[in-house]
């Protein structure tokens, strides 16, 4: 797990935006952003790329928990709440594992607990390489 | 269309991120990233969150070419190839346009035009407020 | 809310097809089918437009329980876990409630429990012309 | 090929929804629903699922036209423009095919070639049984 979990928190984009992943178990993982003006759009929300890596980062961190090495094939996401400041956390946990094929969901919730956005997403599951 | 263009212009995350928007017209827009090191996760390909981005710009500039402020609701992404260099072009277009609600889909493409990821949008229509 | 209910209630493909919804609330619903040979695929488990409707169904009752009259937009499925007999109870609730947008979310279970697939769908909220 | 595809004419919950396979090749295929009373909802246009149906049939023909079984992972679907009469087609084809996973694109459109709903589905590829 440490090594998979090494590639994770090694993500220059997440890294670049200042995206981290402060929790990881087996099947689940949180990942946390403080907005700042660098994850703005152009009317002062926060961008949705940023909200999608936010959530990106925490399926990832959860899909690699397990013995093998997860990609994303597709994700959906639902933007709820403009959101202009504060600490976002996304919290993703695992509702279906198979051989090849994971499921992850992931809600981001801003400080007092609402709802910002959803995500969905479908992890292809490889052989370690590593 | 200049005001509303010049909000996409200034989207702070897309700047940050060295993600351009390079054309726009009546429901449709073009926008570009040159993969640098910032873009990759931690096994050396395009992050998830950067192909989302790019593309979601496309779709902001395209869904903002009309009279109304626009909005995402939510987007699906695909991602169909991995890559790890080279200038990325995400192409966005209008598949259906109501008073309030706008779809738009996006490719991605390469400069050896393989298709990397496909996205699609609903965007919300509010009068303008500027 | 009997009015919009009633309409629910006289869903033709619905009726056709044999799926009922039963039970609403203000944002909640049920909708359940016990399968026959008639909802499978030519693989012989129940096929994703049989699951979708059931799902659909839930979707369309929860969201008309309010004041207005909902229509989807759009919906995602995830397909979990294929199933050939037996009867399957889809739950839908709210996970967002705007003056014209709403978003819900629907899981599909059979009787021992288990998670046959999710779905989420968002409503467009039209006054009502009844 | 025609094995599988006996298959999917043997299809008994779009058969007794008089949904037909109407063409099918390499990675592409057509499906087509003449709308009656039975695939309508409570207000009178045709139900979310009959035309999701109408597209997931498209989209199996297509994806088990080549050497494995397909089965879908997920779809999503938009729904463009209501209808309450008249023939519908849909269309399916191969936008990526990989050694287990292949995507899907579906339009449905009326006798006008007006766009009714777009359908996306990310298939798992399983080696042939039969």
């Amino acid at each position: 797990m440490e090594n998979i979990l090494q590639l994770i928190q090694k993500d220059h984009f997440a890294n670049y935006n200042q995206i981290q992943v402060i929790e990881v178990g087996e099947g689940i993982a949180k990942a946390q952003m403080t907005v700042t003006k660098n994850h703005l759009n152009g009317i002062g929300t926060v961008q949705g790329g940023a909200l999608f890596t936010l959530a990106d980062l925490a399926f990832a961190a959860a899909s690699n928990s397990r013995e093998k090495i997860a990609v994303a094939l597709d994700a959906n996401v639902n933007f709820i709440k403009a959101v202009s400041s504060g600490t976002l956390t996304a919290t993703a946990w695992e509702i279906d594992l198979k051989r090849t094929i994971g499921i992850y969901r992931v809600e981001i919730r801003n400080e007092a607990d609402e709802l910002i956005a959803t995500f969905q997403s479908t992890a292809y599951r490889k052989e370690p390489k590593i």
